[in-house]
């Protein structure tokens, strides 16, 4: 189409670009071969000038050729759709998971923060200005996936069962990302807020069959597996799966004391706000480093920061590991592969809590414009993608509470009032109810009351609400959670997961060009091993061979991968949820929800 | 980058692309006016010989340049991020809105389609292929948007309020897309599934205060305002509006015929199908041409397909109107603007309804297609734009059913087992309830229980919801719906709209790249305008000026514009939902939701 108007080109004179010091008459002059006007033409032949003209005229060209091949070839690079324009060099990766979290928490973030910051409402999280697509998320075994399923999509770049940590429906493990570039010459790291054993982090460097092993995820991740160490850096909660059972605060089955394994490996140890501050933001790391900031998961944002910051925040372990990964390949011809989860955006999603859930969102749109700055000033190019797991909750920005027609509106504020998440009133709750001596029915009325009213900003209690609390103190996060829910006009259809589209960003829409538009989550896994160009297939041929610690003779395959734990049984519950019974779909079994997130 | 090897580029010859017949040596005597080598070479001097290679590698380097100029101009548009590179003559723009479909929507009907034909996981739908990005909704004065608001979005390219059909907050008319473009030159159409003056397809063509006022919006489209006729083709539903109260099947409320007076404006009246058949897919179409397939909405397209084929489908008038259009503007300089619209998308999510709304989805797509086949081959340059309003229903692709924690899954079975909307069961339940004799509690029963298994191929009702179906005949089309979505474990959150982003989707990314990425809804209207290079100010002034019914002397501002309708009061509803009270925000003062989408 636009070479129907090439007027813009050829007015262009191409070799005046070459020789602008030259005036144009001049210039004509060489190109057509003609004499100017100036002077002193007499004294040679006109075979002489004519020879002159051709050669200036055949070197400009030429010069002309060289210069518009280069525009042209950088310019293509950015319109091969398809194709990927990475750096040819060093480069960094940097790989960013927001779990559970759907498009919709962004609607509700942004309106939340809009309202809270007082915003315009063209306002915008950072996040939103870098969408390039959308990522279907099911996997083989349902079309709602888990956490492990998922995040195999993105390591192996290959779709498994719920459950699978990088392991295939044949229960053999398949190669990561992470190890194959650990392989290549990269540093790794992988930043998490929940337990660095939990699904997401642990596919980058572990394989078993069924995630709730973590004990096992735990002993891999240091390197107790068939490749050794693959993991530079690793900074997140979960220290109970790294201590032994004999010491307070395990959460092991055994007495194995994965810290001191790590330290026999080479591991810096931190573990508390102290041995973090000691990182000096990534400028005092020596890595290997394995940081376990807490039990378990790191409290949500919108407690911890209340809490005296006693745990470090998404956005500081972010920049810590980008920092100290830069400086550790300073000198290396390879850049670093960073994994970065915003881990509990789901936790908010399964408790239906819209208050944790604004928080997480907005810690992870922190540590995503910290990657941003980081790309930008660093000297080694890199690109940033973001994307989900897989919707969790069901989450709706409307809410119809009752036969009437609704309004077509939602409320902020009601999650502006609220400075707690549920868990954490729920957990304050226990702690009271564990109280010598007991409290009283009338004592938890006012208790609660007033734990409502100075954490939740809520005012108009149901006695219904508060008897709820009372009589199930069991069920109470979900009902504080509720209680919040129902005023602020926010939807959950369940305290699952759902089978929604997520969204995919990056830092940089061309080099990302193709995850722009609509892909299977296992194309994001293949766009992250292609831009470090790393080879996947031959990390797996290795954990298959050297991962047979049962001799191959006798013949039983499942014998073969021992070190990825007992192939689980059919039916068995894998997506770390076994705590309740199931819906077996028959309308009869079960009487219907009246704690549902409705 | 790439540039650092060139070798592909400077090694193919590029005049061999010029001549592909001749050999090199012969081309090159031609390009220079010198003899070919085949002959007397011993003839010639060195100098000769050496004038000769000057030549021709002068010669060939500028011939190299010049195709090297057009190659990285073609691909230089490309690149212009931002810039939208469209032609710069004659084009055409088919801008499609899929009302009330959200994100959700089509992950539910890409595993209902898979499940359903038996397609494998990684197929998808044809939309899916298109995403360019997302689309933020909020209105003036809510975070939840109707459609009205939604379409002035589209239309004006400006926010207003709840109810807003082409009117700003300050009651004052704004020029629409289709009536600048009408003013430019371009032909005009609508298309849609509900009724024409909905608010949807009203925005593009009328203006008014509220959008219930569609007796006026009636009389405006077909060009009784003051800008006269701006629209050449409409087809649709809504025909009672158009027939005055005096006649059977009107739903007017004075007498005034506004068919004849589209005919008196030269309008070509069909409303049925012979009619519709008669209009040959668009070959034998006189515009201005006016369809009314049905005295409201067009059936759901799951009841549609049963019905004999009675009214079109989307697709049927889709491709009529864009044949009709592109034949009457063939020997025009100027190509056509043409709005379609999936609109009863929105109303399957309004009735929680997921078996009518897979079938809505599909339609669309079947439609989206038919949009991209006729740009493909068409002889006029056009771009095809898709997004939604906004979201209806809180879709969710999950849904927890009991207290029991859910299993990760839902169930397309359920849909694929379907074979009619709620709303038609609900009509033939009523009209069972009215004949006579009435049918007795037994025949109720007998009635309900068969109408499940046959229609919706639920076996396992329960004695509560063929109770509920007895006592409340009037929310039947509700729990209808109900019965099927907790079966297939789909989620809804409320019966009115929500505050998601929804997608947005082009025939050409390329084109439409400022629409890539998260935008305000308006930004939407602004590309359609900027696209067909139409002056939509100068209308919003021509309407201001030529709208001023009442003497503008009087000064009252709010007389200056009759024509639109009067002003609604404060905290009037109007987002065309009079039906049911209001909740206050109060949580004491209704009981809790019994029917809800839950």
């Amino acid at each position: 189409m636009a070479g129907n108007d090439p007027e813009p080109l050829l007015s262009q004179r191409p070799s005046s670009e070459l020789s602008n010091d030259r005036d144009v008459a001049e210039e004509d002059a060489l190109l057509t071969g003609q004499r100017t006007r100036k002077k002193a033409m007499g004294k040679r032949g006109l075979g002489f000038w004519r020879e002159v003209g051709l050669v200036a005229w055949a070197v400009l060209a030429t010069a002309a050729v060289v210069i518009l091949a280069v525009l042209y070839e950088n310019g293509k690079g950015e319109n091969d759709h398809g194709k990927n324009p990475k750096p040819k060099g060093k480069r960094n990766l940097i790989f960013m998971v927001s779990d559970g979290m759907g498009p919709t928490s962004l609607s509700l973030t942004r309106s939340f923060r809009q309202f809270s910051v007082g915003l315009p409402w063209s306002d915008t999280l950072v996040i939103d200005k870098h969408l390039i697509g959308q990522s279907r998320t099911r996997s083989t075994n349902s079309l709602v996936t888990d956490s492990a399923a998922g995040a195999t999509a993105f390591s192996c770049g290959l779709k498994s069962y719920n459950g699978a940590i990088s392991v295939l429906p044949s229960h053999k493990p398949c190669g990561t990302v992470l190890e194959a570039a650990k392989k290549a010459g990269y540093m790794t790291g992988l930043v998490v807020t929940t337990r660095i054993t939990d699904a997401t982090p642990a596919c980058f460097a572990a394989h078993v069959n069924t995630r709730a092993e973590e004990d096992r995820i735990a002993e891999q991740m240091v390197g107790d597996y068939p490749l050794g160490r693959v993991v530079d850096l690793m900074m997140g909660g979960g220290r109970c799966h790294f201590l032994p059972n004999s010491t307070e605060g395990s959460c092991r089955n055994d007495d194995r004391d994965i810290v001191a394994s790590a330290k026999d490996k080479g591991f810096t140890y931190v573990e508390d706000r102290a041995g973090f501050d000691g990182l000096k933001v990534g400028a005092a790391v020596n890595l290997p480093l394995l940081g376990l900031f807490a039990p378990t998961d790191i409290p949500y944002e919108v407690d911890r920061r209340n809490e005296d910051d006693i745990y470090p925040s998404l956005d500081e372990m972010a920049r810590t590991a980008m920092k100290a990964l830069s400086e550790a390949t300073r000198g290396s011809d390879k850049g670093f592969f960073l994994m970065i989860e915003g881990s509990r955006i789901d936790h908010a999603g399964h408790a239906n809590d819209p208050v944790a859930q604004v928080h997480e969102v907005l810690a992870y749109d922190k540590a995503f414009a910290s990657v941003l700055q980081f790309l930008d000033n660093d000297s080694t190019p890199g690109v940033m993608v973001s994307t989900s797991d897989h919707e969790t909750g069901g989450l709706a920005t409307a809410r119809q509470l009752h036969e009437s027609y609704p309004d077509y509106l939602w409320y902020p504020s009601v999650l502006a009032n609220a400075s707690a998440s549920a868990e954490r009133l729920a957990h304050n709750y226990h702690e009271n109810l564990s109280a010598s001596p007991k409290p009283t029915k009338k004592e938890k009325e006012t208790y609660l009351s007033d734990v409502l009213e100075t954490h939740l900003g809520i005012k108009d209690v149901l006695d219904t609400e508060i008897a709820l609390l009372i009589d199930r103190p069991e069920i109470a996060a979900y009902t504080f959670a509720d209680i919040v829910s129902r005023r602020a006009q926010t939807g959950w259809s369940t305290h699952g997961h759902s089978a929604a589209d997520v969204n995919i960003f990056s830092s940089d829409r061309d080099v990302a060009r193709q995850l722009q538009g609509n892909h299977e989550n296992t194309e994001v896994g293949v766009f992250l091993r292609e831009y470090l160009d790393v080879d996947v297939e031959a990390v797996t041929r290795e954990l298959r061979q050297k991962g047979t610690g049962v001799a191959s003779a006798a013949g039983e395959e499942q014998e073969m991968y021992e070190w990825i734990g007992p192939i689980p049984d059919d039916g068995e519950r894998l997506d770390g949820q076994d705590h309740m019974d199931h819906y077996q779909g028959d309308q009869k079994k079960y009487k219907r929800c009246g704690i549902c997130g409705h």
